[in-house]
């Protein structure tokens, strides 16, 4: 271990960004509008309030902004649990006898265990402000459902949360954790809704999907009164607020002069990647020198790598507008695949967009036998036991690093470290045991998906 | 929240304390030294040898130095996941309303969950120096079998680690973290072992107890080769590498020129209270201004506020030498209580003669429902949900903070927040449905226990 360089590196509480950087703003290809699947027309923010909260509205179309003031509540609830970590990985540098320099940003030092509370808070908050009384979500791994139970908790809010049926098996504490900070929590699909009961009907044994939860989280929201819907990831909206990440990131390295060659994120919905990437984007779209960007998805959910770019529908029900993004067709049934925040059918619009523009460099797909032995040489070397969702980036930052050993290279490569896998131990263990395979769907599968994606006039 | 008060001050890596401290050095009354059960004679490093390493043994009987130096390499592990938080609870002072000013040292920020990493890096070290290939231990809620198998994967060596079985059943993915490190996990009592074998002829049903999977630990390390056995609380040498907790507490204390006037930690083994309180106790010992010590353990199993102070043996089975403690004897059967951690029939010498002699001023047993009641208000306010063990000692800073609310006083209170209760949400659940029951051991109860008390010699 190299001395004079510390492991963490903290900003102080001070220094938190007081503002969100949207992307948006600076982005050269006008970005694809959001459509009403009925008349192809793009949504206004009028269209969007029976399911957002009208500054979330806004700020999902919004696309002149370059920084969005943060709240000061929200900044308080920030300093409960960051600014987070930027942290030098120089034990595991060590243990794969690399010349490059790796850097994470640990965003799982909080009780919800991922990034996923920087969203949650800002969004509970201008439910609040608006005088909304109750907030409906779906949740993937439960990490999602926990930063909003917390967040929602913490603004006295009612909150539903529709939480794919696999991962309620496969994380039954995550339901335990979500009750005690006062959430409602519904195994999806369910019989609570008409989305949730027409896919019980067609398919008994479903065992859920992002998509799914997220129809049935919609119809509650817009049948019920003083409440909305929010979601965790994908929309443009959690990208901004999510860029605190990558702000205090580059912060924290400019404090060290420290640049990074390579940007690393693991890419299910997009928020975490986004927000990492977001001012290091900055500079490349400005035309400056800035990173080479690497998108891990899980080769059982290839969104980028073998997906589509297409409008479609955000939700498996189709009762959410249309989005043009890097999509496997909203019927896409992805694998029981143990990291259940990757298993969603599309992919942010933002990051497809710069992915299709060439911006975003690379979109990488890996297989979850050997995410989770790079997830095992983490923990063994940094000691932090990471999520299934992170460990994506840690397989490619391994691969990147172990490049370097091959060529001499000395390059700087920084990933996101989303979350720890202590809700995981279900998949941990089967790996232990051996019993864990791999899925990559066949060209059939991806044909019935994409059997699914709509035709959009004028699109 | 107050303006220009950090929620959350950290010392720099440069800061972590060079020496642990050992209060033993500075106590009056001469300690009591730990017996041969066969012959009443005291131990020496040779007797302890075969159980211990030298090095530890050493520091089991170190009653003269008052600083005993951290190894590089210790320090260097500890860069990991150190210099912990030192918290001050402003969200929880507004939900209670009171004037009290309370600060919390956060061990929780890594993957073991707790403070046991601080002593667990330092007996895997020193092992490692003395040549020796494997570790015996044994673990009640998990969190030490957790952070040994962490320290132990570090330094290459071999562990065995018994669970008492009902935390295993309890938590079935503490199993699957530990193994993630390279432990073998073995539920207490089992049939690997003499005093296991016993154990079990006797009682089929045992759902074990930490002092029951000490004897099997303890057993195996002297029975098998180059194997020492290592234990996570109770000991000299725990309290002693435990003693960075209230070194950094104090460091950023000073910092902030903030002085506790009460110091609150919840006592199982006396691992936590004993490093947290160590250096303020220090100031008691030289008869300088000093803050009040709480004491807080289980209704269920308590060994202060009710138990004995004798000579007794620190396991179920008989086989470890004799160390004046409180107690309730070595047979004492405690409840399925839920604080694994806190199961234990005795305490750590040194918190009890500090009892004894009045330096620790006071023990307090807490209730469990009463207990989670104050683990839901602090995960609801200050965001992390807590261990079962610390919410012991949230419990008693909350209703330190209400009566100075009662009282108009603005008091300082400082408590171990020992670690994070991520693998404990079984009893939340049971919290959350309104299942769980308090229990308490009748007298008889604990005359039962007070008979398996043996008589020694001269003692």
């Amino acid at each position: 271990m190299e001395t004079n360089v510390p492991y963490k590196t903290y900003l102080t509480e001070d220094e938190i960004p007081k503002q969100w950087y949207n992307v948006r703003a600076d982005m050269e290809t006008a970005h694809a509008p959001i459509l009403n699947p009925g008349t192809g027309e793009p949504m206004s923010v009028a269209d969007l309030e029976p399911v957002f909260c009208t500054e979330l509205a806004k700020q999902e179309l919004n696309t002149t902004d370059r920084f969005i003031d943060i709240p000061d509540e929200v900044r308080s609830f920030y300093k409960m649990y960051r600014p987070s970590p930027l942290i030098r990985a120089t034990y595991l540098e060590k243990a794969l006898d690399t010349p490059a320099h790796i850097y994470y940003k640990y965003e799982g030092n909080n009780t919800s265990g991922s990034h996923k509370l920087n969203s949650a808070i800002a969004q509970a908050y201008y439910a609040k402000q608006q005088g909304l009384t109750s907030l409906t979500t779906e949740t993937g791994a439960g990490q999602w459902g926990t930063a909003l139970s917390m967040a929602c908790c913490y603004f006295g809010l009612d909150l539903k949360v529709y939480m794919v049926k696999v991962s309620c098996e496969q994380k039954p504490y995550r339901k335990a954790v979500m009750e005690t900070y006062g959430a409602q929590v519904i195994p999806s699909p369910s019989d609570t809704t008409q989305v949730g009961k027409k896919m019980l009907a067609e398919f008994p044994d479903n065992t859920g999907s992002l998509g799914t939860a997220i129809s049935e989280a919609v119809e509650v929201a817009v049948t019920s009164e003083n409440t909305r819907y929010v979601l965790g990831s994908v929309l443009n909206q959690v990208l901004i607020h999510q860029s605190i990440i990558g702000l205090e990131a580059k912060a924290a390295l400019d404090k060290l002069e420290v640049t990074p060659d390579i940007v690393i994120g693991c890419a299910g919905g997009g928020s975490n990647l986004g927000g990492l990437m977001a001012p290091f984007m900055a500079e490349r779209l400005a035309g400056r020198q800035a990173p080479y960007f690497i998108a891990v998805e899980p080769a059982s959910c290839p969104s980028m790598t073998r997906g589509r770019f297409a409008y479609d529908f955000c939700d498996t029900g189709q009762v959410t507008p249309l989005a043009k993004m890097y999509t496997l067709g909203n019927g896409f049934i992805p694998s029981a695949n143990h990291a259940g925040g990757l298993r969603y059918h599309g992919m942010s619009p933002i990051l497809s967009q710069l992915y299709h523009d060439g911006f975003l460099d690379e979109a990488r797909a890996v297989e979850q036998s050997a995410v989770f032995e790079a997830a095992e040489l983490f923990a063994k070397s940094e000691g932090t036991l990471p999520a299934p969702e992170s460990a994506h980036a840690i397989r490619a930052a391994i691969d990147e690093a172990l490049a370097c050993k091959e060529s001499g290279e000395k390059k700087t490569i920084l990933f996101g470290l989303t979350g720890n896998g202590y809700f995981d131990l279900g998949a941990y263990q089967q790996y232990n045991e051996g019993t864990m395979t791999d899925y990559v769907p066949t060209d059939e599968d991806l044909e019935r998906g994409f059997a699914t994606i709509p035709t959009v006039p004028g699109a």
